[in-house]
């Protein structure tokens, strides 16, 4: 019999919930049993009191089991997938999952959308004329089988538990709780079914956790959910207190996308970040050692296997190829804005969140959840931060759709791009990596 | 424009809301523009990080507000209430309301009924044949008008913020947060309209607050928010880790009540309770020292003036005065259960609220607000905590109306009543005393 005030009471309390209170608990408000009212107060007693490493797992796995538990076990054991928390010019899928699949992985992926300062993975694909992201379950197995890769969105019965208690989140003042956004995610990638998965946790003024010390706390929580759902898991902490890469926008990240994988830029912060995370789900997959995976995700993207197989993941789901094998095609914004130095010295660090916010006034992003974008709004930095610049160099040109929309976005970008006499430190691309070797002294 | 998204997350930040704030989220819940599911938040968030006074006042405020504010102006300036927050044999009100109408009082009291393990005034009122508590608001004034004397349940109107929100923390494990208890308890107070508030803080395990530190904070926020709305108040932190008085039970405490107001034990700690009680009612009605209003009410007591009043208030609400003047015709339970001493000492203390368990066992009290219960079921204590008996000795006679009750409330007292070789030390009466010029040192 399911006492809903002795679970609420229990984690006011400070006490540990078994698997069987949080399972019975998520089942029932799922079925519309347990009021709404009785679980936005148990998400704000978690939100005070946290949960134990077994308690984020067995809600994990309760919201995973909420809906469809997609089964990839036909396809073998070298099923990956990867998952960040979101940034500001993060395209990493495009390029990370083709590298995967020029190293013989399985890429069989759903992503989200873009929300607030952050931009997502299915309306980037969107942007490429004729990409269908919303795939039935027949299709995206279909895919899978065929080609090895699939990135579609997440189908509507993915862990609806998650569904209904964010949207209570949402309303409540409850999202920002490292237990809750780690079960959130997690129960996701468990029901998504690949064997290995990569998360990527962003830190900085872009990302969602803004200090290290919480980014690592999640990216822990999250390894730990995965290591007792019998999943291979290692996290990335990494850098978001700058834009990744130098496009912010949908078609513009494409575009970008493209040039990495044609192998520009291979020194860059984002060709460097793809060759890593691709690097740790070759690593997990396939169990060689994180150097030799390294190399493999190298010669995938500088041999231009990747790109042949960024190629195959658009002809498979309908995209046109023409937009990838002439980028320059794509869609962008006709009204432009050229941010200028008013002074030589050096890029100064900005709050990479407002850029985020600029990116979407100009029509690149939505506040409410599944709203219209224009593909061809954003953001492309000519200098970034710790660049050295003349007066009168060009810094960054936004792009929007009319002279509506880039007014807005020019509003918001004053002040943003600010020139100064000392070079910022540049920060490390990863900060951490936790592995599930690292849980034991964590506990 | 209200953001009550914004208002969950200030409080759970621990940030001071403002009383614009505070009585807009209150009066956009009442009228259910707010869901319930972020009042809970809300509640729970409350919990965790408290309230500052103002904030709690506010609150108070706000929920008053929300229904009928009696306007007792016409009845001069010594109208008086009093609040309990609720214990086993606590029946002060049927003694002190005509002690202090006997000195000149206007009493016009709303009061609740019994809810687990503590008993409430109204039931123990209708338990003399014809009292009529249901009264409408005309009968409430003609009643206090005519008699300077009422004791009413409380009318449906009388703070519906109030019932709301308590409906809510009762599902939801926020009901022991003091703000919360603070403004539920006096929003009922500032809405029954009386200039001079004196409350009874029960602390011990018969009480709500266990413990004195609590009962004390709870006194403390009570007596700010009457000082804050303009209201005479002062609290009594009284000891509930002993039952009050020797009957336990509805009709049982009304013989104990008549035979208190006809002179007897009045060295007995509820006599004493209640003359401390009127005596602070008077003291702040009618400005008077304490002291000389502690005569007046022991004069009033003594000199059967508030017998007398009992009686008035008791034929003027329809009940039958056969019953005070011949008091055994008040129907007591028929099935009775002698508990004797096993042997030679000292009864010990034991678990109040356990007390008051076995008098809801037996029929006296309810687990559902608003349900049946037997007037004439109860306990009679024949010797109390540091008593010294002889083995055989009567301890206790238990009462219910038939052996099916009788024999769960025998099984629930097992070794509730138990005798050692030391005396339990006496619990002070009264723990401490808190009044507005207490105000100022406390911040």
């Amino acid at each position: 019999m399911l006492d809903v005030y002795d679970i609420i009471a229990k984690k006011r309390d400070g006490l540990t919930l078994c698997a069987e209170e949080i399972e019975s608990f998520v089942n029932a408000f799922v079925r519309g049993e347990v009021p709404e009212y009785q679980m936005s107060a148990f998400l704000m007693a978690v939100y005070f009191s946290g949960m134990r490493d077994t308690e984020t797992h067995a809600l994990a796995n309760a919201m995973a089991h909420s809906g469809d538990m997609l089964d990839l076990s036909e396809l073998g054991e070298l099923t990956v997938d990867k998952h960040s928390t979101g940034g500001v010019g993060d395209k990493t899928t495009l390029i990370v999952a083709p590298i995967c699949r020029a190293a013989g992985l399985t890429v069989a992926k759903m992503s989200g959308r873009g929300l607030g300062h952050t931009g997502g993975t299915i309306d980037k694909l969107e942007s490429i004329p004729g990409f269908k992201t919303n795939l039935s379950r027949s299709e995206f197995y279909d895919c899978v089988r065929k080609n090895g890769i699939v990135v579609a969105g997440q189908s509507a019965n993915l862990a609806p538990a998650d569904k209904k208690m964010y949207a209570l989140r949402d309303a409540t003042a409850t999202v920002e709780s490292i237990p809750l956004i780690a079960a959130s995610i997690m129960s996701k990638k468990l029901a998504a079914g690949a064997r290995s998965i990569v998360l990527d946790v962003k830190t900085g003024s872009g990302a969602l956790m803004k200090s290290n010390v919480d980014a690592r706390a999640l990216a822990h929580q999250m390894v730990d959910i995965a290591h007792r759902a019998n999943r291979r898991c290692m996290a990335l902490v990494t850098d978001m207190s700058r834009p990744l890469g130098n496009h912010v926008g949908n078609s513009l990240e494409v575009l970008e996308t493209i040039s990495v994988l044609q192998g520009a830029d291979a020194d860059g912060d984002l060709a460097k970040l793809c060759v890593q995370l691709a690097g740790a789900m070759i690593h997990l997959a396939k169990g060689i050692p994180m150097e030799e995976a390294l190399g493999v995700a190298t010669d995938a993207l500088e041999s231009g296997k990747a790109y042949e197989a960024f190629r195959l993941l658009v002809a498979s789901q309908g995209g046109d190829l023409h937009y990838v094998d002439d980028p320059e095609q794509l869609e962008v914004g006709g009204a432009t804005h050229r941010i200028l130095a008013d002074r030589a010295g050096f890029v100064e660090d900005v709050n990479t969140e407002s850029i985020g916010r600029v990116a979407r006034v100009l029509g690149a992003g939505r506040i409410i959840p599944n709203a219209a974008i224009d593909y061809g709004a954003g953001i492309v930095f000519h200098k970034k931060s710790g660049d050295y610049v003349q007066k009168g160099d060009l810094i960054a040109v936004l792009y929007a759709k009319d002279e509506e929309h880039l007014s807005l976005g020019i509003k918001q970008s004053r002040d943003l791009f600010t020139v100064g006499d000392v070079c910022p430190p540049a920060p490390p691309l990863i900060h951490d990596c936790i592995t599930a070797d690292d849980l034991y002294d964590w506990d």
